[in-house]
This record gives structure tokens, C-alpha cells and sequence, in this order.
């Protein structure tokens, strides 16, 4: 007679989730040293396996270039030893944070006596959906074991057999380090069914994190029923303001676009104040076209096309709203403040919004007004990052309102749960 | 010629979100005074006006009894003078509590001299769907003015001549007082398809938030592509440990069942550890039998139903499940805490778990172990609530994980904001 596992009718996705529910539960309640412990070994069976994780890697990168794939996108797909070593660091980096589960987010002695005290807990189990870059596999693991989550990964077929080999060896370290390997898993099956099976299975994932193009977050925030954190779309703009310094909005404008422009915080969109466009488009023009950016002007813009070395095209009603992540910017000249943040509600995706003044009332009427996840004054929209603010990870930058909103780090991977002690209280 | 407004071509549903976003994006920057101001003029118009609130509501009681609805939903749906006069009181009650918008919820130098500051701010549109109490139109609509959000209320058809007048007195109120009135507004139309239109306006309603019965809340979280707050199915179980002092046992129990049967934080599932099932249950049964409580009990608490004067029926597995919300109790001896836990794992909705022992050790694991919005340790499950907690007020009881858990007060009506502020800084 053989014995019948529970998970023996059910899907593999499904079998994924009970088995990750499981290992959550039992992670859980660990302190930080035990949890320390497996992602230092983690970091450790990175170096020491670099060449099956390679070998693996280069089946992916054949296939990339067999398929044609532009080399930007096989570049983003590579390993090597150097970058290996790198992905370990940020493990042992993350390692080195501070663990946010147990913290005392409130507490009080209510007047009845009662001790009342809301603690950080995990959230259970996280769901991650990707796109081709392996070291999100580890990155995505280190952070939700960190933070006492169990991790059900998806990342892109492209990258199957590097995500398989990684995800093999962090399942070893884990293992080896005594805690339960399902902590973290590869999604099984390559197609489309088991990603919608991982996006239905509520009550067994508690959250869906989408990393990735705007499609595949559309995509997994509309059909979805395991509540999701939308990431990262970011059509940023710069303003500058009728009260403004020149070069400080000439230097912010060009870093904001031209710095990264494949990144979310990159800046898509220039508004000028009409008070001032006359002294700032000619130089704007100028440094633009130096860092090799096309603007999509309005028609007060294009007045300064000519006479400027700068590449300048009329734009469209679909430039407000296009993130473009390459060396394009959208520009207008608006009437005053007010039709800056007007333009800002009706196009922003509301990552990020910038503004370039030496008015104080500006300033504060911008950040007061402007409903972004941030809001820079006389800083380059590129500050928008878990790093740069001084979270020492980042598993994504949100771009709604609940929960978290804004660049994530550990604590945005927890929930709480209130402790009510009493002495025989009944009401 | 006549003008076309923007909103001719849309349903009513969306025109009345429209509405409500811009009201939203004209309260979010008011200061706490603007607010309260609107908040005071509410509660007195709601005095004022008693009486074409009271003529209203009988129609809608008329209704109820021609339709044959039971007299204990009748009472819940009744409004009267002293009623109306308490709602008023809760409506300055939330007025005189702290405005959570503005509060710098994390604030540091970074190390380039880049200030940064994440600072609350209103979520924007909040939409309410909620059943028959007519008094949850007002407090909904308190809530959300306070925290500088839009409203909008989506009552039971039974209670609509109720909510018309009420909503008809919230809006001259906030009118007269210098707010935009659209910040409060019923969703049009009493059949299904405007919740469901409700349900699909992402982008336009930034939350719902679901009080009532299991089955809207299953709907609401199932169909909406909105981000959801799931509140209040309370399947809560009371613990009671092999070392525990028998008679605080009995009193928790019993408070927790019997106190108020109806509501989410009333428990549903005793479970007994076997080494003090023999002293406890005798006393928990006659107890129960005294409060009117029918017990649901499993094989080893039927053979102590003999000799008492408690009704003991056969537990069938449902009964693990079913948040009875009247006069009964499901009821199971287990082998150990462990095995306590286990069923509430698999059986509980992660409301409120009750341990009552006299064990530090057993305290402290099943605090650890359980999974729930709140852990009590010999307290009454009946703790659980916004008022006892000292919040002032409550918007409802989250049971999920993602952005609040447990009771909601004002600040779980808020979002938050990062503010970065440089001179001129680059990346």
C-alpha cells in the first residue's frame, strides 16, 4: 500500500504554495541568527558553485542569441564571475540589515490595564513575477527570507536554466543551513497556465510582487486575485519653476533624463513655466542635445527649436503619457504652477515628480499639491531608489497606495499583528 | 450652443468618481481646521434636521416590515432622536482626534545632505460597501473627511430612503462649510451593476473597503480589480492551556462567546488542552449552558455532556469553519498547544485567537505561532476593536495582510509620501 501525500491531487503550482505556506510557517518565528546564517550560506554556495551557475547561464545566453535578442537584453542576461561575486555581496549586505520582524511598531498600556502592542510579522508567502535578469532570483530570495517570507519565484523563460541552477543552489544553502529548502521555489512550468494558477491562488500567496514591463504589471493587476504591489512604471517630470537657478535646473533636467534613461526614475517629461522658458529652453535645448536626447516639444517649445542644436520633434497627445526609457523627453511651456501639477495629475504614472525653484512657497505648494510616491525639490528624480534613500535593498519601488508606496525595503515585507495581554480582562 | 460637461458620456458611476477625485485632490492639502470645521457643521445639521432624516428612515422601515424582515435587522435599520443624536456625538468625537495627514512617518539626513521625509497623506477616493445600519453612511463619511479623503457609500437598497437624506445633510454640510460637497456622495443606482462598475473604476477609486456579511466580502474581494481591504469575518477560537487558572478560563470563554454573539470579534471555536479537559470542561459547559450557549462538541466533549445541564451536540467538520454569530460554540480537546495552533492554522480566519494560561513559555509560543490580526493572552477575544484599542474610531476590522491588519483607525485611511529635498543635488 503506498500513502497518499496531500498534495497528490492538486496542481504543481498549487503543491509550490502548500509547500512554501508550510516552510513560511515554520520560518516565521525564527530570530534574525538563524535567518542570517542561511543567507550568508547562500552567499558562500554562490562562490563556491560560480561555474555550474555558469555553465547553466550560458545554455540561456545561446538561446538568447539564436532567437535573435538585441544585445542590451543578452548583456542584462549574462553571469560571470565578476557579477556572481557581486549578487553575493548584496546577499551578505543584506544579511548585515537589520531584521525588521518583532519590531514594536506601537504599543500602550491601554486604561484598563491591558498591554496592547503591535509587532512586525512576515507576511507569508511572496510571490515574485519577473523579467530576464537572474539576479533578481537572488536578490527577491535574499530579501523575503530576511524578512521571514517565504518566496515562490517566476522569472522569465528566457532565463529558466540560470534561475534553475541558482535557485538550486540557494535551496542547497538553505537546507544546509537547516531551515526548510521550500522556503524557496522556482514556479513550476514554463508557460503561461501557471503563471494565472500563481495569480489565483489567494489565501495560499498572500502577496504578488510583478518586477518588469508595464505589460506583464497590467497583466498581473488586472487578473490577479491574490492581492498584488504594483511596481515601477514611471513616467517622471522635471518642472521648472518661473523662480528658478538656471544651471541648477539645466544640471537636474539632464540627470534625470539622461543619467540611466532605462530606469523608472528616469525623467519622460520637462514642463517650464512660460515666465521663464525664455531663459532656460535655449540652454535646456543645448545640454539636451549634447547628452543626445530627441525633445517631443509642444508648440511653444518648438519656437526654440530653431537656432538650438538640439534634435526637436512636435510632439503627439500620446508623448504626455509615454514612458519612453531611451534618450527621449517630452517638453511644454505651462501657463504657472498650478497647470504644472494639472498636467501632472492627468499623465503622471506617479513615481516620481521634480521641481526646480528658489521659492520657498513654490516648494511647498508643489509637494503639498503634486500626489506622487515622491516628490523631489532642487534633486534629480534619480534619488527614487531603496539604496539611495538609505534601505540597503530595495525589492521594487510601488506605485499605489496601499501598503506600501515608493521604494520598498524589508519593513514593506512585512505585516503586523497586535498582542493584547491581560490578566483575566473580559469586557 | 450648449457646453458639454466632461462627464456627458460616462455612466453615472464614473462621473460620481470624477467628482470625488477632484473633491479629493481639493481636501488632501486643507489643515486639520478646514476639516473639523466640516466635521462640526455635520453634527449639528445632523441635529437640526432630525426629523427629515426620521421621516426618511420610516419609509425605509415600512419597507422592511412589509417584507416580512426580522425585528432584530428592523432595530438595526431604526433610527430615532437619541440615535441620531449619538451619531452626531461619534461625528465630533472624530473631529476632536488627531489629523493623521502630515505626520512625518520616517525623516533622516542622507549622507549627500539630501533631506529626506515620508510623510502621510490621504489615499484619495475610498469607496464603502456596506449593509443595512444606516449609522456606518455617517461614520464612513467622518473618517474619511478627517483623513482628507473623498467618500463613496454604496448602503443596502433596504436603507436607501435612510442614506439619500443622511448623505442629502453630510453634503449641505460640507458645502456650507467651504469643502467640496463631492466629497461625500452615494454611488448612483440600487441594482448590482454600479457595485460592480464600483468595483472595476481602478484608477479612479483608490480603495473599497467592503463591512458586512462573509458573502459581499467574498464578491467584493473576488470581482473588484480596485485594491481591496478585506474586513471583519471573525472565525475566533479560545485556547485554553494545560496550566491555566480555571475560573479566568471560564470568564474569557464566556465573554468571548456570549457578550455579544453578532459581531466579527465574538468567539465561534473552544479548544481545550487534554490535560485540563477533565477539571475545565465540566464548569465551561454548565457556564455556557447558563449564558444560552449551545455547544458543537467533538467526541471527547460529548462524554461530558452527561451530568451537565449544557446542550451538547455532535461537531460535524463544518463546525470548524462556521462563524455561528449566535448562541453557539464548535468545541474539540486537543493534544497539545501545538495541536491548538494547528487547528487554528487551518481552521481560523485570522481574526482574534484567545490563550488563557498561567504559562510564560506557552504564552510566548502561541503568541509566536498564530497567525492571527490579534493574539490575545488572557484577555477576551471581545478586545479586538478600534475603540478598545484607544484609536477613537474605526473604519472596520482588516483581516488580510497588505497595507493594515486588524482594527483600522485614521491613520490606516492614509497613504504616505516620500519628500526629498536637495540643492541642486545629481546622481
Amino acid at each position: 500500500m503506498t500513502t497518499l501525500s496531500p498534495y497528490d491531487n492538486m496542481s504543481p503550482v498549487a503543491q509550490a504554495a502548500y509547500r512554501a505556506r508550510s516552510a513560511a510557517a515554520d520560518i516565521a518565528p525564527l530570530p534574525r541568527a538563524a535567518k542570517d546564517d542561511a543567507l550568508l550560506a547562500i552567499a558562500d554556495a554562490l562562490e563556491v558553485r560560480t561555474s555550474d551557475i555558469i555553465a547553466a547561464n550560458a545554455e540561456d545566453v545561446a538561446r538568447a542569441r539564436e532567437a535573435g535578442t538585441s544585445e542590451s537584453v543578452v548583456d542584462r542576461l549574462t553571469l560571470n564571475p565578476e557579477r556572481i561575486r557581486a549578487i553575493a555581496a548584496d546577499v551578505r549586505d543584506v544579511a548585515a540589515l537589520p531584521d525588521p520582524v518583532g519590531e514594536v511598531v506601537r504599543g500602550s498600556t491601554l486604561p484598563n490595564g491591558i498591554d496592547l502592542r503591535q509587532v512586525r510579522v512576515p507576511l507569508g508567502v511572496v510571490g515574485i513575477i519577473y523579467e530576464a535578469r537572474p539576479n533578481v532570483t537572488v536578490d527577491a530570495a535574499a530579501l523575503c527570507l530576511k524578512s521571514g517570507n517565504a518566496v515562490l519565484l517566476r522569472g522569465s523563460s528566457s532565463a529558466h536554466a540560470s534561475n534553475e541552477a541558482l535557485v538550486r543552489v540557494l535551496r542547497d544553502a538553505v537546507g544546509g543551513s537547516g531551515l526548510p529548502a521550500d522556503a524557496v521555489q522556482l514556479v513550476p512550468g514554463e508557460n503561461r497556465d501557471s503563471v494565472r494558477e500563481l495569480m489565483r491562488a489567494r489565501g495560499l500567496v498572500d502577496v504578488l510582487i510583478p518586477r518588469g514591463g508595464a505589460s506583464l504589471i497590467r497583466t498581473v493587476v488586472e487578473e490577479s486575485t491574490v492581492p498584488v504591489i504594483e511596481t515601477g512604471t514611471g513616467n517622471c517630470h522635471v518642472y521648472v519653476d518661473a523662480q528658478t537657478d538656471l544651471d541648477m535646473a539645466v544640471a537636474i533636467l539632464v540627470n534625470s533624463k539622461a543619467q540611466r534613461p532605462s530606469v523608472c526614475n528616469a525623467a519622460e517629461t520637462l514642463l517650464v513655466h512660460k515666465e521663464v522658458a525664455g531663459a532656460f529652453l535655449p540652454l535646456a535645448l543645448d545640454a539636451l542635445a549634447e547628452a543626445g536626447v530627441t525633445v517631443h516639444g509642444d508648440e511653444r517649445v518648438m519656437e526654440y527649436a530653431e537656432g538650438s542644436k538640439a534634435t526637436v520633434v512636435a510632439a503627439t497627445p500620446e508623448d504626455w503619457e509615454t514612458e519612453y526609457l531611451s534618450y527621449d523627453i517630452a517638453a511644454a511651456v505651462v501657463e504657472s504652477l498650478d497647470a504644472a501639477v494639472a498636467h501632472i495629475r492627468l499623465w503622471s504614472s506617479g513615481h516620481t515628480e521634480a521641481i526646480v525653484t528658489t521659492s520657498q512657497a513654490a516648494a511647498r505648494r508643489f509637494t503639498q499639491l503634486v500626489d506622487s510616491t515622491t516628490v523631489t525639490v532642487n534633486a534629480s528624480t534619480r534619488f527614487t531608489d531603496g539604496g539611495q534613500f538609505g534601505f540597503g535593498a530595495e525589492i521594487g519601488i510601488s506605485t499605489q497606495k496601499l501598503h506600501a508606496r515608493g521604494p520598498m525595503g524589508l519593513p514593506e515585507l512585512t505585516s503586523t499583528k497586535y498582542i493584547v495581554t491581560g490578566d483575566g480582562h473580559v469586557r
